[in-house]
């Protein structure tokens, strides 16, 4: 699940967190915490959710001091009721409270965005479709949010301009037709990337299925008209639904019968779920 | 405004915003787009709210090609209403839509927490009272968002761990009491750093005036409680309220007394305002 | 052509190869050559080839001096024969000579790929196949070499291991089969991602057609028998050709009807093209 | 053999090729390989050829996933037969799968250089000459391929700009003949660096030993005259031939007497030796 | 004592020390000493003075090889006499050898820092008055060079310039008077900041005193305007001398009843202690 | 002068420097400083001097603010007497005042270097004999105060481990005698390099002798005894004096004839040169 890819690319925007947050040194914690004084505690949810991030916390704390340990209680994608804990934290305790808030703002963000991904994906159960990902991302956080989808539950769209073909409007205007852009990318393109079509109407879905496509997405239409969509495609190519989709509608998209609906507010927006680090301190000897 | 620290810090993360969104290369864009193709287009509010981050639309397509020109209408901090441009677009079309979503990421973002930011300012303007923002920010992105922060009209709290000492219940527990604490901090720590102490009791705030400490940060305490604190404290240190403050309570925090009230939401669980790129592509010739 | 993520990648890759030629300064250059010494040259191909890599020389000479100017006379992909110039360079001397090697050790492995690629595309005009690369390339130079490799008139495969699947024979022991493993693929992996299956034999190739996947790669076959997969998969998934491929026999596995041909040569173990660069130097004022 | 600075330099070109290679992940493995599946197998030389590189293998895994473990069977330097193993490999199948084309990627090369190198210095065992390398290396390779040479018992030329003075032509042109440049170099070069001298002519050859340089270089110059040069200089200089040497004139090159011949080729454009990773995967649960 | 930040900071400055010394290769240890010589010894100083940088010493063998072990024999702060060993240093020879230099020049600079640091420190102990730097620090030293002045007894001022307010005059003469600069400072730096005004005549004091603000520097006055400053001030700011402060006078100023005074010479112009590695090298096996 | 590499190196030293300094943004200037505000001035030496490191002072304002120009009055290497400017400055206030103290620890160091230098070269001009560095550089200024060193009129020694060969005591014991390390560095180090040979006695110097090497240093010999090894050496190796070299004895050892006198402290122990920036601020409109 924590492959080399989720560790190399959390270590880059781990580092940068740790940098811009302890600066030249926690001067506080220096100069009123001993050497010696030992903490320990435990990472305690205080709303329920879905636990996403615990290999993160691992790394803030080996990064910080390797005398930290970090005993998870429960694993990522694991939904934790209020109250519950995901880990026990031991060590010193200067270390510990340095990286307190680091270690808890990654945390609480892709606990937050996995537990939104688990709900919506609640919501489409009743049907063959699935919640996926955009490119809406905190920056720096795109490995890390996708894997947080994944952790609740949703699939991952495109993971970059890089991995697959996607056409909008203004790449067809700039090729002059869906035709002329499609071809354009089987010419041209890795032949190891599939293509995608945003479509706005019929005709573009009849274009693009003429073009012989392997994804259309449906951007910002009315469930009714998605549904006619559907049918039209009937299976020729997968069917994406796309734009101004809630908590409210997304039963109801799913409904029309698409193959996946991409919902960007699962990261652009995510709240923060509520985590705390809840510590004993035994000073041994203050210095 | 945006001085060398917050150019610095912005390079490190839209670094790494681009590496991770565009990894090796827009495939779409490089097959369908002809190298001369040019677009041209505006930045364009879909909702109301404080424009922030103009300049990290700069540096995005500064890195991207330099011959993308970004023409800013209205300047960070401004108001702008839904359906209002903030900037001008014009250059290469490919690589105006290579950035695209990497440049809004960033601008929703931050124009998103200076709009909370500016709504809880006017929520507080009656009282000689300001916001001021938390460490609880997006990673790679605290120089960032404390910016957006002060574009909204907020104030800045601690830049991170070495500007100045707050001393929290963990700490004091250490070191034995709210005295030693702040006397091992006056003895160690750079004369230059104000010292902040967290307390939850009259006790506590008794404590911290007479260590004569320059702020006390009455935390999770309810309104009332906070009135009587601020009477007590009468001016021999500031006063900051923490914990549980929202939209609907921050008048009746601010009408307590307090000197600042401190909301970790504004960075760590803000919405991204709708803000879009509205193109108009000018294929001269597709390649 | 040579768009953001290509100079991404090349700025990486040409620093290092700066910084472990020049290291702490080239020390012939600045004893022996004034200050003021201007030199004047070209880029002569020695051999005949297709041109690759200029804008890799720009690059070089402008992290060593922004005074030295790189003037084309002919663009990446144009072939050249042996006395023909690909540019005009002129500058300072010193930081002319100090660059010579590192732009053209890549100017010469660059052109060197391109033009084996071309020779084999060359080879298999006569049928609707494409030469394609592999992820053999040189450590350090992915974006390059598949950039020469399309300037050599092929065509990309995979860029990475994130952009589509690739499921060889030891994915499909460990996932137990191919539908298995093809079924893993298509309910786990990012749903824009083609699959393709790397087939030995007539009974790999059908439960790969069963499985539906979009590519089959025929690994290591001799001619006869990828002609009748042709005939047996007859356009219900595109058909690579794999393994042992020369100029020798490249015609003829193309005869067999494959769509593309994959050859890890051009990358792996292209010969540099001989260029050399021809300089006068006009001694103002040795230092 | 393996010290710090070819940890330190293979270790930036090996995060590049991992970066490069892995991308956002290995979607392939991440799907189809389940997190317990375990592998075995061993690095085979498919031709015959000298060993160089295994301690690049470790560290690629090292990055990948410690629990990989690389149990040697040979050591650099030693000569393989066709079919004879290198190295064991145990571990995680995903992260064996993950590292394998990189780890080989270096490898192969590296093999190759040392091979060719060896293939040369076993032509030339007859004479007290030595084969050494030049600065033709391979983009971000400089300290690793020069590790192969002296593993295929070659030995280096100069490192790079800085550890010696090699004055060529323009250098001479520059400074107004031979003496000058070298009494350039004498007066600012640190006194710690050796000076050589590219000479064409016999005029050029005396100008070089009145200066008192420590090596020439006979640049292209054809077998007899080189013999000729060797006698005119007696000891009174090192003597190295450089341009247009294959296997094919080696010896005879070396007969004439020189005490080194230097051969861009064994760098620029050494072939991959082949070699693979031959597994067997232990499908414990694919998750 | 040394933490998370010292260590991130220190790696920085210390990679680059070992990659400006070692370059592309210890050649003369690599050539010379057998792979399997063991070398033993300790860490002597040859004069008198406050040990300082212990860490980094160890920092520098980690980074070559782990196989070097450092045994402390004494501590960061401790004051050692000439002759006496700080620590013992054991493990293969080549390692310690190519490390020696990187490892001395780090621990003799800030021995030398701390050393003159506890000298100033000894002048002023008969008065409540405290040693503090400055930041004309070593380039890329700040955090270690104040962590020595720590060690060696003094105090902090600044860490940089992000993490107090100091007023200086063209800062003065910019905003339009002390007061006006001081509000300014009031309402937009981050509230947690303490502010310093820099004083150089009486006036300039009350003015500071009018303003509230919470340190005076001192600056350029001699000793006996100091003394009325002090009682001007009357505890209502505290006191910091600057400019122009050495063994010779620093007594006297402190005399003159100033809280703390700050010295630029004991990072700007510290002598490198004289510290040696004595070792006895066991030849295993000359390779 | 100033190539590639001096900037190339000066770039990773100044961004640590700025980066230490600047931290999360200069709180003073930001707040009490217009951006509007406008200063002018001159760098200007308090004490006669060496001027060493303008260009740094450029790099540092580059980084800075583009809109800073620095119009140099005086060039690297020009002595200028207390009072004299070496350059004119002017821009936007806040840059400059930002930047003032980073620039100026450069200078002030560099040119401190420049200007020991100078005085040693003085008092050897009676003598056929050059003064040269050594490795004890502050860390991650290697280039920089190597570039210093030869401004004032030094030579380089070394420029790292990789450059030269130098046999110490260490490397005598491990190899078993000065003959068979010479052999050893003859038989395996890059041809290239020198080979020098550090002696403590007449039997090490004629051993050094035979063993044919290029260098011989005379450690910490007294001066007579130096003499005596000049006339049996007889040219036939450079002559190196070090150890133990003052201001007071330089031209004693310089008279015994050896070639070159290495001195650590130019580098190790150089005090700062007193240089300030002197500033008129022009406040347009405070903000």
């Amino acid at each position: 699940m924590w492959s080399f890819a989720e560790k190399h690319w959390a270590e880059k925007i781990v580092q940068l967190a740790l940098a811009e947050d302890v600066g030249r040194g926690d001067i506080t914690t220096t100069a009123v915490i001993g050497p010696d004084a030992i903490a320990r505690g435990s990472i305690v949810f205080r709303e329920q959710g879905v636990l996403a991030g615990l290999p993160v916390v691992e790394m803030v704390y080996g990064m910080l001091d390797d005398r930290v340990r970090i005993v998870p209680l429960r694993r990522d994608g694991d939904i934790l009721l209020a109250g519950e804990s995901a880990a026990r934290v031991e060590g010193p305790a200067s270390a510990i409270l340095t990286g307190e808030r680091v270690a808890l703002n990654f945390l609480q963000r892709l606990s937050g965005a996995a537990t939104i991904t688990a709900e919506l994906v609640e919501l489409v159960r009743p049907y063959p479709c699935q919640v996926v990902d955009t490119r809406k991302t905190s920056p720096g956080m795109r490995v890390l949010e996708k894997y947080a989808v994944r952790v609740g539950g949703g699939r991952n769209h495109r993971l970059g301009l890089d991995d697959a073909i996607l056409i909008k409007d203004n790449h067809v205007i700039a090729a002059g037709g869906i035709a002329k852009a499609v071809a354009a990318a089987r010419a041209k393109a890795p032949l190891t990337a599939r293509i995608e079509v945003e479509a706005e109407s019929r005709e573009q879905v009849e274009e693009a299925l003429d073009a012989g496509v392997d994804i259309i997405m449906l951007d910002n239409m009315e469930v009714g008209k998605m549904a006619q969509m559907v049918a039209l495609i009937n299976g020729r190519a997968l069917v994406e639904a796309s734009g101004g989709i809630t908590r409210d509608n997304i039963a109801s998209v799913a409904a029309a019968g698409v193959d996946c609906i991409s919902v960007g507010a699962i990261t652009h927006s995510s709240r923060a779920l509520d985590v705390a680090l809840d510590l004993e301190v035994i000073a041994k000897d203050a210095e």
